[in-house]
C-alpha cells in the first residue's frame, strides 16, 4: 500500500465544530444533539481535495500531472505539484467558478479552458496527454492514491470517536473518492461506525448504483447546485469499497442543499460550498431516520463564488 | 481578583487559522507571512463576547442581569443567564440586526426594544433597572468582571506564541474592553508582546483618547459598518490599561472593514462579521508598519446578517 506519513504530515487536521445555536434548531426539530461538524473548509486550498491531490501527486512516478476538475481538486494538485516540485496542467470547463480557475493559476499551474459543449473533458485530457512528456493523467476520485489520501480524514474521524461521542459519519459523495476513503481510514483504525454518503438527487446515480449493485452512470453532468458532485458516475475504485461499506445513501434536493448552507452560515457561523453542506442537507432530509442518531457531519470544502453564495444566504 | 477557573472551563478555545491562500495575496502587497488568525467566530454564541458575559454574570451577586447591546454582548449574556439559571433582560435598539435579536431571545432572555431616537439605551436601562428587583445592570465593555473574562483570550494568545511565531498581536477595538482583556491576560502569562487596537476610523474617539490621554467621547453613535465598534467612548477600566498598555491604535476606514471582510471570506474560508475584520482591516492600511512582523489578528466574531454579509461579498 501507500505510504501515508508524508501526507498526514502535509495536510491540516480537520477543524471539529460544534455549535450551540445550530443544536437548538435540530433539536426543535426533534434530531438528537450534539451534532459534530468535521470541517475540511480550512484544510490546504480550502476543501479535503488536498489530502486526495498530496497523496496522488507524492506517489506519481512521473513529472507533469494532468487532471481535469471543475475545481477543487485541480487547486489542490496545483498546490501539491508545486510542493513536491511538479509541473501541473488542469483542464476546466469555461463556465467554472471564476475564484477556483484563479486559485489553481495563484498555485502555479497551468489553465486550460474548454467549452464542454465543443469537447469532452476526457477527449481534451488524452489530447493533452498524448503532448505532454513524463505524464500522469490523474483522476480527481477513481484513483487508489486519491481514495488512500482520503483515508488520512477517516483516521483522523476514527481517532475522535470516543471524545466527541458521535455513532454515525455523513460525507458527501459525488465521484465516492471521499466517503470511499473516510471507510477505508476508519476501518484500518478498527472503527465499525456507519458510514452514510449524502448526494445530490439531481446527481443520485450512486444511490441507483448501490441499489442495483452495479455502477450506473448519469447520461450527462447532472445540473445541481452542489457542482462537486456532478460527476457522471461513481468511480470504480470507489464502487469497490462503497457496495458494501455504505450504511446508505441518502438524497438531497437542491431547495434543501441551500437550506442548509444558509444553517451554516447563520447558525455556525461555517461558510461552506453547497457540496460542503450535502451532510447537513442529509440529516434534515433523513430526520426520522437520524433522530435518536448522533451524527458526525463531514462538510467537505468551502470555495464558492461570491455571487452564488450571495444569492442562497439571501433567500428566504 | 476574579476567580476564572468557571470561565475558562465554560469558553470553546480559540480557533486558530492560517491560510496559504491569504498569505500569499498579503506576501504579494510587501508583508511577512504566515499571519495569524484567532477566530473567536466559534465561540459560544458566535463572538469573544461570551467570555466577558459568562464571568460578568459568574461573579454577579444578583439573580437578574440586565444590559443594553446591539447584539453580541447581549446574545452572550442572555447564554451566560441561561448556564447560570439567571434571568436576563436585553435593551436593544429596534434597528438592531435581526439575526442577532432573535438569538438573543433563543437563548432565553427577554428583549426590550427601543428607538434610540425617542430614548438613549441608558435611560432606558435605568428605567427598567428601578423596576426590577435584585438587579445588576452590567456594560458590555466598563466591567473589570469583563475585562477579566477577556482576559482568558490573552492568556491563550500567550500559550499559542512559541508554537505560531507571531510576534504582535492586532485586535479589534469598540470600547476597548477585548483589548483590554487580551493584554491584561497576556501580562499575567508574562507575555510583553505588543498589542495593537484596530478601531474604524469613523469611530475613531479610541485613537484620540490615547493621544490626549484622556478620554474623548464621539457626540453621536459612530455610524461605521463595524457595528460592534459603534461605542461612545472608551470604558474607564479599560482606558486605565490601554492607555499605556497598548502599543498604537490603527484607524481603518470602512471601505478596508469591507475589504478585509472579502478576503477572509474569499482567501481564508472565514465568515466574520464587520467589526471581525477590523483587525485585518488594521493590518492592510498600515502595512509599512508591519511589513516586517509577524502578528496574529484576533477575528472577534462572526454574526452578521446576511443581507449586509451578501453586499459586501458581492461588492467589486
Amino acid at each position: 500500500m501507500f505510504d501515508l506519513a508524508p501526507v498526514r504530515a502535509a495536510v491540516k487536521p480537520t477543524t471539529i465544530i460544534c455549535s450551540r445555536r445550530l443544536d437548538e434548531y435540530l433539536s426543535a426539530i426533534g434530531l438528537a444533539v450534539p451534532v459534530v461538524l468535521a470541517s475540511e473548509t480550512f484544510q490546504e486550498t480550502g476543501s479535503f481535495k488536498f489530502r486526495a491531490a498530496y497523496a496522488a501527486a507524492f506517489h506519481s512516478p512521473h513529472r507533469q500531472l494532468l487532471t481535469a476538475s471543475s475545481g477543487n481538486f485541480g487547486q489542490a494538485l496545483a498546490l501539491a505539484a508545486r510542493l513536491l516540485g511538479k509541473d501541473c496542467t488542469v483542464v476546466m470547463p469555461d463556465n467554472s467558478a471564476r475564484v477556483k480557475v484563479e486559485a489553481v493559476r495563484g498555485f502555479g499551474a497551468t489553465v486550460d479552458l474548454i467549452d464542454t459543449g465543443a469537447i469532452s473533458r476526457k477527449a481534451r485530457v488524452e489530447a493533452l496527454a498524448a503532448k505532454l512528456h513524463d505524464v500522469d493523467v490523474l483522476s480527481a476520485y477513481d484513483c487508489a492514491r486519491v481514495i488512500a489520501g482520503n483515508s488520512t480524514l477517516g483516521e483522523e474521524l476514527a481517532a475522535l470517536i470516543d471524545r466527541h461521542k458521535f455513532d454515525c459519519v455523513i460525507a458527501p459523495m459525488g465521484g465516492g473518492g471521499l466517503t470511499a476513503g473516510i471507510i477505508q481510514g476508519l476501518r484500518r483504525m478498527g472503527s465499525q461506525i456507519e458510514v452514510f454518503a449524502a448526494e445530490p438527487l439531481l446527481a443520485n446515480d450512486g444511490a441507483r448504483s448501490i441499489t442495483a449493485g452495479t455502477i450506473i452512470a448519469n447520461s450527462e453532468e447532472p445540473a445541481t447546485i452542489a457542482d462537486g458532485a456532478r460527476t457522471l458516475s461513481l468511480g470504480k475504485n470507489n464502487f469497490a469499497i462503497l457496495k458494501d461499506g455504505l450504511a446508505a445513501v441518502i438524497e438531497v434536493d437542491d431547495a434543501m442543499i441551500e437550506e442548509a448552507v444558509r444553517l451554516l452560515y447563520g447558525l455556525a457561523n461555517l461558510k461552506a460550498e453547497p457540496t460542503g453542506a450535502l451532510a447537513l442537507g442529509a440529516l434534515l432530509v433523513a430526520r426520522e431516520r437520524f433522530h435518536e442518531r448522533r451524527p458526525l457531519l463531514v462538510v467537505s470544502g468551502g470555495n464558492v463564488d461570491s455571487a452564488v453564495y450571495a444569492r442562497i444566504i439571501n433567500a428566504n
